[in-house]
């Protein structure tokens, strides 16, 4: 898979997969990834990619003419990639989206700033994708996120396939709790069904734990739960367990 | 305001903060800025900080102990932080939690990996936060994230406190469109009532088409914004536009 970031701060993404999941799936040649400078095309002396907004107000934005052209010279005859702004006016990115995406060959980020770009660049973006509903400096934080995201999709990038696919929200609820060594930590034990050996009862236990954090915490998430065996199995542990806290 | 990260990449954190608004903030001192590394916390020859879970699964788990040491090391006679765990089971991060954080004197975030920290760790976290529903190999992006909503909301760093008030979701409509030089790109004009020089009218205009975008992409935004009178005015001159567009 290629993926291709337009950002005014190349180095950053370069330093940041020195890190992590993503760096070994660079190194192992299953993610292609390369930075692209956007002042590089630019036409001036010094390099302009933002100026003041017509109609005026605060903040600058960034130039039409640099994004069209930086993201036309990643077309090829061989390569057409899907082009993705990172944008607070796009559909919510969600694991769902991540795994659509991954199953592109070639996608380019291009990250604006967020006081905006000029609406004339838009003519070169394919899909405007928005992370949460919070206000950020640039694309690049989100870009970062989202290729990780993505990436985790991959085969070959996570070696452990079953952790991403058991991983909280894939199965929609949230994750239970975890312990390891050592057994006691300052006063506080691991729960015993844990060292009990009898797997379908860790299974069991482990998703009435899911299952009561989600009603907890996400209720917006359980609603749209469905429920298999396990849930079934989980909610009457709970009930149980329920029931004998009450007497 | 003293923001700290415990993580098993204390560099990657040191290398992005080189960039963009948080560097200034740092190099003027509005922002301390400490990454701290939980191995430094570990006690065995080769500094492990995870381990196999009890009962069994995929993936690893990290140790409570390196953490909960790690977190220790941080408070003070003088200063008590707050401590931030950002995990898919956490609250949804927002413009309105960043706010709330951005009046904290001393914030502590810390990055686990996703597979799970173990959850007697937990003893030593006050919030635990995410930012949307899909899952990453650890806590560096999201806390990456959250330092740069959370800055911005910190006064001075931000050079125009204004751009950040105007920002899309802090008002909590849509961005509208933005335009900046030339006049013509690829024969794409800018819109006429942006060279007008009627500054009520270039208002109304562009509030006119946060609403459209809202309505169209986030209609749950919609139905919880509050109307002003720019707003209404907004409405009166697109029911006119519609309405000129029917006949």
């Amino acid at each position: 898979m290629k993926i291709e970031v337009l950002t005014i701060f190349p180095q950053l993404f370069e330093t940041v997969f020195n890190w992590g999941v993503i760096s070994r799936a660079i190194k192992n040649g299953i993610i292609a990834f390369e930075s692209v400078d956007i002042r590089d095309f630019t036409d001036d002396r010094h390099r302009t990619t933002d100026d003041y907004p017509f109609g005026g107000g605060s903040g600058l934005v960034m130039k039409a003419e640099p994004i069209i052209k930086a993201v036309a010279s990643r077309f090829s005859d061989d390569s057409k990639p899907h082009v993705v702004y990172p944008s607070p006016q796009g559909k919510l990115f969600d694991n769902k989206k991540a795994l659509e995406l991954s199953k592109l060959s070639h996608i380019v980020f291009v990250c604006g700033r967020y006081e905006g770009i000029d609406e004339r660049a838009m003519s070169s973006i394919d899909e405007e994708i928005s992370i949460g509903d919070f206000v950020l400096s640039g694309g690049e934080i989100p870009a970062l996120l989202m290729i990780e995201v993505i990436s985790r999709f991959v085969p070959g990038v996570v070696g452990d396939m079953e952790s991403v696919i058991n991983d909280s929200f894939f199965s929609d609820l949230l994750d239970y709790a975890h312990y390891t060594r050592p057994r006691e930590v300052n006063g506080m034990e691991v729960p015993e069904v844990l060292l009990s050996g009898n797997h379908e009862m860790i299974e069991i236990h482990r998703r009435m734990e899911s299952l009561l954090r989600t009603i907890e915490r996400r209720p917006d998430i359980f609603l749209k739960h469905d429920f298999d065996l396990t849930d079934k199995k989980a909610l009457l542990l709970l009930f149980k367990e329920l029931k004998k806290d009450a007497e």
